[in-house]
Parts: C-alpha cells; structure tokens; sequence
C-alpha cells in the first residue's frame, strides 16, 4: 500500500490555505494563514513552509511527502509561476513552484484555481474514470479548466481554458478585459446580478427605483426565486439559457461526456440546471444530444480547492510511475 | 535507418487514393481507384488491397510496411469505423479499419478527413514540432482538426472537432444540420458564395437580378475581388470578419501557437487571410493576443490527405515505440 502523502495549497487574494491529502483524497491535515499583503512573496512561502515542516513532523509523515500542488490566481502550469495576479500585492513574475521546491524538497506544480479544481474533480469527485469534462466554476466570474484525454489543456502559453472569456453576444455586456458580450459577464454572480436588474428595469421599473440596488446579490435573487419572483426565476432561466448555449458550442471543440458546474451560482441547483440543460440540447448539433451530462459539481465546497491541487500533484507523480 | 513505410489510404466520395510514405513524408507510390456506389464495402476495400499488396511486392517493400491510416468521412478514431457517411453508398457503421487489417495484417488506424489532415500537418507541412494548434478546411463545408498537446482532441466518442458547427451568430442563416448561424453557413465555399449573393442583393440589385446565380462560385468571386469588384472584395472581408471572430473564441478554449487554414478558400490567401487577422486580433482576450499565427497550411493541396492518412499511422508507431 502506498503511504505516500501530497501537499495541497490554494493561494487566495485573502487566506492560503495548505494541507497533507493521501491518495484516496483524504485530507489528514489542514490549516490556513492570512495571505498578507506584503509585497514579497518569500514572507507568505517561508511561512507556509514553516508550518508544512512542522505539521508534517508532527505527524511523522516528513518521508513521506512526494509532492506539492498549488492552485493559485493567474498560475501557469508550464513554468510555475504566478504572473502578475490581481488579488495579489506581489508584483510581476513570482516563480512560486520553485520557492516552494527549493525549500520542501520535492517536486511541485502549479496551475491556476480552476484547472486545479477540474482536476481535483477527477481524481476526489464526481469525474472520477473521466477522461473527456469540462469544469466549470460559477463565482464572481467564470473559470474553467478543460480535460481532455485524461490531462488538462493548458495549450501553448499555459493559458488555454479561459472560456468566461468566449463572447457569446456580439456588441454584449461590456467586460472588465475591455471587449464586449463575454460569458462571464452573464454566467457568473456578477452576470446574475445584472440580468436581474436589467429585467427589474424594464418589468418592474416603480420597483426598480424603489431598491437599494448593491443589497442585490446572487443569494438574494436566488431567495427571491425560491419564493416565487417571477423577475429572478427569469433571470436564472436567462442564465441557463446562455450557458447552455455556450456550453453546446464548447461540445464541438472538445466533445465531453460531462460538464460539472462549482461555486456560488451552482448552488442554486435546479433554478440554474434546468434551463441550462434545455438550452444545452437545444442548441446540440444532433450527434451530441442525448449523451453528455450537466451537473453540480462533487467535490465539497469548503476542501475543493485543496483537494484540487494536491490532485495535481497526485496526476503528476502518476504520469511519472506510468 | 529505420526503413519501415505507412500506407496513407483516403477515402472520397468520388475517389478512393492509396499510397506508400516513407517517414520523411516521401510519397514512393499513389494511386487511385473509382470508390464506385456498391452498398458492399467489402468491393472497394478489397480492391485496394490487393493493389497495395501488388505495388509493395513489386516496390519490394512487402516486409517494411509498418501501419495503415486511413482518412474517410464520419470516421471514427477509436471504433475505426466509417458511420452513416452521407457521400457514401455504404448503411451504418463499417468497421473499415478491422476490414484493412485483417487483410493488409498491419495496425490500421482511421479518423475523419480534416484529423488526418492536421496530423498530416504536424508530420510533414508546417506545423513541425508545434503541440498545440489548429487545422482549419475551408472547402464546401469547414472542418477542423484540434491538436493539443502533440495528439488530436477526438472527445469522448470521436466527435471533437466540429468547429464548422459552432455557432457564430445567434438566429443566422439555415445550416443543413438543422440549427441555424453555424460557422461553415459564412466560412466556406458556400457561405461566400451566400454573402457574394446576399451583398449583390443588396448593392447592386439589377446586377443580382441579371446575373444567372449558378454560376458563382468561390473561384468566380475570387477572381471578381482580384479585378477590384467591391461586392467580391467585401465578402471576402466579411468572412474574414467571422472566421477571425470564431478563430479568437477557438483560442479562450485551448490556447493554440497557430492556425493552418486549408482548401479552396484558402487559396485566396492574402484576400481572406488580411480581414481575418484583423477581426481576429481584434477579438482576442489581451493575453493572447500578437503571439498566434494564422497562415495557409503547407501541405500541398493534391497530397494533402495522402500525408495526412499516412501521419495518422506514423503517429501511433511512434507512441508504441515510445
């Protein structure tokens, strides 16, 4: 039996959080430090390390360790870096995945939020035997992280599965990267937020300048849904509606047996799902209908992100045993 | 000197062309036969393979032939068989790649025409030691091939790649499929001949109605842009328009180094490609953009599918021998 143990760390604009995950996705060891807002990355590293070295002792696991898998914003798998993040105080190129090497001694890796929670998908969740899925996280924004044949894309520069940046509606919603229409800008807490008050606007105009409009958020119309509003149910079906729709287009680029929805929105289940999935088969060239599957993701919200990059590591020390 | 040689077969709805390739991509022998409209495909795969089997003995390369591939509309990578072809007089699913194997007795491999083609374009035209890109035909429909990673993206039922059914604009022109704006009703012989009619309409309608409408074709429109005819020169730009739009979307998804485009329509070069990089670098998210390439492939059209059919081959020996 291999008694092997992976480090998982998930560098957050706030909190980083670290952990020992065995092979089966059982986390023995968890913990968390304010990220800081220093501008040298070596302060929050050598803290991280510290407490990796003193835990994993503790435990007397220390030989134990065969790797480290970080998931953190803007990472790129191909060089190990962290490159200019914008939750971040560190400024330019951070190589990350060295500086943790360097001073824990084993081989790490590194990749960006999603990509890491797609993997973590396949290897602790609901991907499990998967080769061909696609993850998709429903937060501020949209992330997504694409597996096809067992691996993620990274693509040439280390930056591929950026699709809350595929524009869906020519001349859309304006997007904070500067161009116009982009999925996430729709499909997101954020898109949510102004699909209701646009629809508030046009259907219910007396309401609309009667609200306090930044107590508006994605909990609150989905409350607002549940209780039978008919102005948020039809936001979260215009919601689908696009995504699904996006989805379907993503199916002739890679052709997935599923897709897995994570964060905030996904929350909301079958308000989101139902027309998502209408959408999604509606807009399927026939030879893919029937046959790929939308559902919430199965990894648990809180450990997602550290069950994720230690899968990394867990893929990587995988491929080097093959 | 490794002297093994690959049979690279394509399969067409008019003609079926064989050939000898050594691993440098030198074609040592090719030929054709009708494929002819016999419902038994047992008749042309028979007679190819005695071909084959009487052009090796008489080249004396009998014992050096190493593997088969095969490029044939609807094929499918992973079951080897040609399904429900529309330009063929075969039913249903034929296992084509067991039926040369059990022949020929050396590994067969099989895929659609516009996968072997991009194989054909990492091997032996300009995608040499690229990983990541993508391979676009521009014929009477538009086909890609999706290479990530040094291997072809074929999903989980080798269906990937159908980017000529991606679509582009939301309640566009009637596709054949079905659904409507798919990208191959713009980008393709048919959609400018579609956009040249369309634009004529509007322009210069007594031109339109005079005009006797078969015989515009791409050629025709390509050789009116040359001589300065505005309504040619603008569909052109308008394709290029769209084909870039979709292009940069491509990109959010696997981050190629480079796009090959291939076919009829490429052939006007410059006349296509100048719009489509603009609307492409236009459209693409900051982080892609003034690194990816877009160019008319190196394959040479007349051999194009021979080299790609035999690449196909030649990249499962080196896996094996890997």
């Amino acid at each position: 039996m291999d008694q092997s143990i992976c480090a998982g760390i998930d560098i957050g604009g706030t909190n980083t959080k670290y952990s020992f995950v065995d092979r089966s996705g059982k986390i023995i060891f968890k913990s968390e430090v304010p990220t800081g807002n220093s501008a040298d990355p070596n302060e929050l590293i050598e803290r991280v390390c510290n407490e990796l070295k003193h835990s994993a002792n503790r435990l007397g696991i220390q030989d134990l360790l065969a790797g480290i898998g970080i998931g953190a914003p803007n990472g790129n798998y191909f060089s190990g870096t962290v490159e200019f993040a914008p939750n971040l105080n560190w400024y330019g190129i951070i190589p990350v995945a060295k500086m943790f090497e360097d001073r824990m001694n084993v081989k790490t890796f590194l990749t960006n939020d999603a990509n890491a929670a797609a993997m973590g998908e396949m290897y602790f969740g609901s991907a499990k035997g998967m080769k061909d899925f696609v993850f998709i996280t429903l937060g501020t924004g949209l992330g997504s992280g694409i597996v096809v044949n067992g691996d993620l894309v990274y693509g040439h520069d280390g930056f591929a599965g950026e699709m809350g940046h595929v524009i869906v509606i020519q001349n859309g919603r304006q997007c904070g990267c500067g161009r116009k229409g982009c999925l996430e800008q729709y499909c997101s807490a954020t898109g949510l937020v102004k699909t209701y008050l646009e629809f508030l606007a046009n259907e219910d105009p007396e309401k609309f300048s009667a609200i306090d409009k930044t107590t508006v958020n994605s909990k609150s119309i989905y409350e607002m849904a549940l209780s039978g509003d008919k102005v948020a149910i039809n936001s979260f079906n215009y919601t689908g509606e696009i995504l699904g729709f996006a989805l379907a287009n993503t199916v002739a680029y890679t052709s997935p047996e599923a897709f897995f929805l994570f964060g905030g929105l996904a929350e909301a289940g079958e308000l989101l799902l139902v027309p998502t999935k209408i959408s999604f088969e509606k807009n399927l060239l026939s030879i893919y209908k029937n046959k790929i599957s939308i559902s919430v993701s199965g990894l648990p919200e809180s450990d997602a992100a550290l069950l994720g990059a230690s899968s990394l590591a867990w893929n990587e020390l995988n491929k080097i045993s093959q």
